[in-house]
């Protein structure tokens, strides 16, 4: 059964449900978002996940190290880490193929050393994202690349930061308290302004901190999504051929991905009026909550260090049931199939 | 705006959404119900709420007296209390009038001493509620007649149970904490087997412990409110009329009441199937958490004095707003137009 009946006829059914709830959720609850001068104790924070909206924490050390360029180098010496390689910044994202279809285009990964990812990132705003011939390199292999849930279950976890795993602490002491779990998954994130993530959501509650530079977030409630023009699109991956980057279709087998169409948020009218974008930037020693399903696109504009847990959400009581209804409730048509698809290489 | 849009004819849509919310929600959360072996830490408590489902918490002791017939008599002494009265127990209830129409029937307020309440109360459960001339009486104020609001802000707040206050918390420390809020409401509640509260849910988080006897609860969660055969009704009140209680008609004007039309949900096939009521009993020393917006039937077997706190709910995030979506999808109809509202005599 899904909740949308049997009839084709009810769109409008539907989409009169979902603005009515994110209208009704925007009365409530408006655009503003806590700021808390420091970190919450865990009886807090339990009470900010109940209202599963997001919260910018001041004064959150995660670790006193400095994250230059450096002191990461001397850290990581020469030991191989995974980079996403983009011709464009945007890996995750849709992309206008060659062949004039759009496609989800996942980044090519090589491995580097800390040095060569570095010395590819700047601090320059004005070259950052030009699109001139540069590939944009963005770490950002976020699978749990510094600690994954293995490292919580005693199996085996191997990392590739391994060597700065004593800089970063595998959990937040008062979100695990809270959550009463550990973490999924622990990242470090590094790029420039040449990077961007796309706009998405995750199905986990995320303590995201800046330990280096700054970083900027467009954030949009849960029942939001559909003013972010959802669609499926074919997948495709970079590969390297001769040494360009030429993105890949995958075989007409894989399963089409569902994606937002919105490139930009930030640019006028591509998001429509009745959607309310929150937009905060989180500076060093700063974190942001990011609640589950809570959408997010998230850039920044020199280089930036930064570090996330990620927490399974809480599959019992309503939000999830919730969260899934918003999800099932939406019509998804093909990225490619008329023209508004276009909106998506804006 | 209401969530249904235009139509009248996609009546079929929102059924489908209820249904497949009340689905999905039991198959994520299925019937159980957690027990705890003693009362939760604020911390707990928290992480309890964001779930919100109901959980029976043992060794739960509210106060250290007796509670018996003789302890509230002469604590009580001869002030008097407001005891709702009806000819059947169902106070708050859809009644069939004279008129042969169904109204939804406030009870008699009578002010009698603890003694004449005391009196009237039997534990013969044989006797209890089988409808013979007797009138039923239950202490039933509920409008924080130990502590209201006023208590919790430093204003009056002139209680009829003055006296008992000693031996009444007013408030739960650890849901205190936990809510970071003061109850809205303290009630204490004193019936027997001849009364029942028919089901209906409330806008508060409701910590519900039983001092004397047992209470039969009767649960289903928010999604299953659309199995309960919501009718708006005519308002009517009992009135002693020389001697004996009549159901008066409120004058026309006066707006109708929504109410659920299934009298007793113990009946087989009262409830739809879909439907997954959660029945469990409340001891002395026991108390139960039900969350705002699930739906309860509550009744004894015999003399049974209980005491709960209310909090209001939080009205960030999206739980009121789905509460608020599950409410407002549901066709309401007149109990009244068809032969069906006769159900609610059953
Ligand atoms: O920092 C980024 O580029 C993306 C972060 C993100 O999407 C996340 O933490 O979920
Ligand atoms: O005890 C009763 O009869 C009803 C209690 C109730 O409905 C409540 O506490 O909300």
């Amino acid at each position: 059964m899904t909740p949308k009946g049997d009839s084709h006829t009810q769109k409008s059914s539907q989409q009169a449900s979902l603005e009515w709830l994110s209208a009704e959720y925007h009365d409530l609850n408006g655009d503003h978002i806590d700021i808390l001068e420091g970190t919450p104790t865990a009886l807090e924070f339990a009470r900010i996940v109940q209202i599963s909206r997001p919260v910018l924490i001041k004064r959150f050390q995660a670790s006193s190290c400095k994250w230059s360029n450096d002191y990461l180098i001397s850290k990581m010496g020469s030991r191989p880490i995974s980079v996403a390689v983009t011709p464009n910044g945007r890996a995750d994202a849709i992309t206008l193929g060659p062949n004039g279809k759009l496609y989800f285009a996942e980044p090519a990964v090589e491995k580097m050393s800390m040095k060569s990812l570095l010395d590819n990132l700047s601090d320059d705003t004005c070259s950052a994202g030009d699109g001139a011939a540069a590939e944009t390199y963005y770490l950002q292999s976020q699978n749990g690349n510094v600690y994954s849930s293995g490292f919580f279950n005693g199996q085996d976890d191997l990392s590739e930061f391994e060597t700065l795993r004593q800089d970063i602490p595998s959990d937040v002491k008062w979100c695990t308290e809270a959550l009463d779990k550990s973490p999924e998954a622990v990242n470090v994130w590094i790029g420039d302004g040449g990077s961007i993530s796309s706009i998405h959501s995750d199905p986990y509650e995320n303590i995201y901190t800046v330990v280096r530079g700054q970083k900027h977030f467009t954030l949009l409630p849960p029942t939001d999504g559909w003013c972010l023009d959802e669609r499926l699109y074919p997948h495709a991956t970079y590969v390297r051929n001769a040494g360009d980057l030429v993105l890949q279709p995958s075989p007409e087998i894989s399963p089409p991905v569902r994606w937002a169409s919105i490139l930009n948020p930030h640019l006028p009218g591509c998001i429509p009026p009745e959607a309310h974008p929150i937009h905060i930037s989180v500076s060093e020693n700063e974190a942001i909550y990011i609640p589950v399903g809570w959408w997010h696109h998230v850039r920044q504009s020199s280089i930036t260090v930064a570090l996330n847990w990620w927490y399974d959400t809480e599959m019992r009581g309503m939000s999830w049931v919730m969260l899934s209804y918003l999800r099932d409730m939406k019509d998804v048509p093909s990225g490619n199939t008329d023209n508004e698809g276009s909106k998506a290489v804006v």
